[in-house]
């Protein structure tokens, strides 16, 4: 009836290419419910994107636009991506849709978005956020058949996902940070999941080498667990592992960064 | 028929958090009109939460959840406060909740959030928002009484106001910076009534103890009514009492800064 | 039947102010669908503002509220202006929304808006926006006629739109920059169609003389064209002509600033 469409972006602030975007939705589809996901992603960032995709997981189902796309107008498809929940992701190949549906079953088909019947004439060639993407998201959200858009594809002829899952290694993890957050904290490639594979449990204490610095933390439930600007980590609020600083900024505090590398282990 | 469910929090730029509150929502109450109130609250700021919902007193009746909450997941409680004008306000008990309702004719009821048939499982200890809160907020839009969510509080029970109301003490007010806006200019504990009480009226010149430093400025209607660069005193738009400079900022010019006392007094 | 509301400001990141006039919006015509266009304004910056209203003519009709306005609360104006497309602006007379037209057909007509009926009672001196401008808006969405709103005005009793379009003297044009975007590209006083009355095509090499500094980029169709790092100029995604850098922002690279003068000509 009112079927859910998210909006993300790198546009920065509450901008008009995001009102724009909102905007044509509702030309297409009145009934859509659109609600802007994060348009705070750091500028061509398609790792953050990725991360920020896949916290769609957790509230309904839905028609996810994103639109982190350095390479606009050039020779980069358009795709939607179809998770096994019954999601589907809308938006450049650059790898920023293909971590979601690790949290949603699996992909379950991609198809590339070529039919120009449901694009938004003329076609700016440097915003087809708003001229291909978010159209798409309001014709499949009235029930246009994802196979009307073009022609299927293998996940191998798509550009790859931008982090693999976190692997253990002689008894390491070998992670990597995939996000910040506003509050300067910084999420991994490691699931929930993961995490209990790997025998981490609420107490342990967490050596950790970031960027030649070693780090000493408890692995907690939340934030209060340890005193004010203590590091901790813990389950994030959308099934990642996190490293914080309580009531500060584990950013500020390291250094760290989106991409930098780390190692893990119990002490 | 539409209720309006506001959501406010420190979570900056619009983030994955935000958006996640929202399909929360929908997807429980999908009539709900979901307005995204304040989400450039500083990071942990109950002073500033709780000035800024009082501000929903100039808008309709709503159901306002507040997600400033650096206790989450700790032993501290989440309530629902019901206001006399019909307002609902959710979130932590840690004091942001507990001065909107001094510009709605007072409190009504307070009440625990406990029954977690109304939570979203399985509850994030870090993000009440999304599992607790939101889901509340969303219950109550369709008119589950607030009695079914958990016991009743007495306000001696919960976490004080972050702020009293200023004082009159030997003919000076004693006031508080409880917000800094955007442009610069910070709000006090001084309501438009009590102003009147006090007997202050536009032209009146106004002496100002601030950091030790000492401050003139004119109480005037609106910012033309001095000079570019200048500052001022007048009722700000929300109910209480803002001190500015027109074209400019009174935080950058003085240092001023939420949490401040300052003392006032006519010319 | 569900009437398309926008809300521009420079409030900043999302703020009570915003939400304040989503709410009022609501209570008038709770069938409206109100899209946040742009808050991240510079301050008082009734350049950007103007131009940031000319966006709404890619996405469908609607009405359209500016609220940039350093003179609420004095003599000015309260305006609606009727494109002939269809869509209204509603604002404070200082120029703002007298550009948004050149986009849509023209001006059809102009009214002052003085009918207190359709404000909301106690009007704030300093916040015409949620009392005057967004009632206003939600009231002409319901299909008030804009005749009721009060007196007719000519376009000469208006304070004058903040730019002129860009003219063509001894085969060099004069343009100005009246934007800045979130990336750091910006945006100059020439529409697309004049463009190409100047003769630019894709692939010309371009010469610029800007604050002193001369500057030379091709004329492309989308950044990736360009190496990383690299200046080029383009037709962006709203009608009209920018600079950006590739990957990059052409504001810090130049110290280009809203405001400054530009001389352009095919090498």
């Amino acid at each position: 009836m009112n079927p859910i469409i998210t909006l993300s972006s790198d546009f920065g602030k509450q901008s008009q290419g995001i009102g724009n975007m909102e905007g044509i939705v509702y030309g297409i589809n009145p009934d859509a419910k659109v609600i802007h996901l994060i348009h705070g992603l750091p500028a061509f960032d398609i790792l953050s994107a990725a991360r920020s995709m896949e916290t769609v997981a957790f509230m309904p189902k839905g028609f996810h636009v994103c639109v982190v796309d350095p390479g606009v107008g050039t020779e980069r498809k358009g795709i939607i991506v179809k998770a096994k929940r019954g999601d589907y992701f809308i938006g450049p190949d650059n790898g920023c849709l293909m971590t979601a549906p690790r949290f949603l079953g699996g992909i379950e088909k991609i198809v590339a978005i070529e039919n120009e019947k449901f694009f938004v004439k003329p076609v700016s060639p440097i915003f087809h956020g708003r001229h291909v993407f978010a159209p798409a998201a309001a014709h499949l959200s009235k029930g246009i058949a994802i196979e009307k858009f073009g022609k299927e594809l293998r996940q191998e002829e798509c550009v790859k996902a931008p982090y693999e899952e976190a692997k253990l290694l002689n008894g390491k993890i070998e992670a990597e940070i995939i996000h910040e957050n506003h509050f300067g904290s910084v999420h991994l490639n490691i699931t929930h999941d993961e995490r209990d594979n790997l025998g981490l449990t609420i107490g342990n204490t967490i050596l950790m080498g970031l960027n030649g610095k070693k780090l000493e933390m408890p692995f907690v439930k939340t934030f209060g667990n340890v005193k004010e600007g203590k590091m901790l980590i813990l389950k994030d609020g959308y099934g990642r592992i996190e490293i914080a600083v309580n009531m500060g900024s584990f950013v500020e505090k390291t250094g760290a960064k989106t991409g930098n590398k780390l190692i893990i282990e119990k002490a």
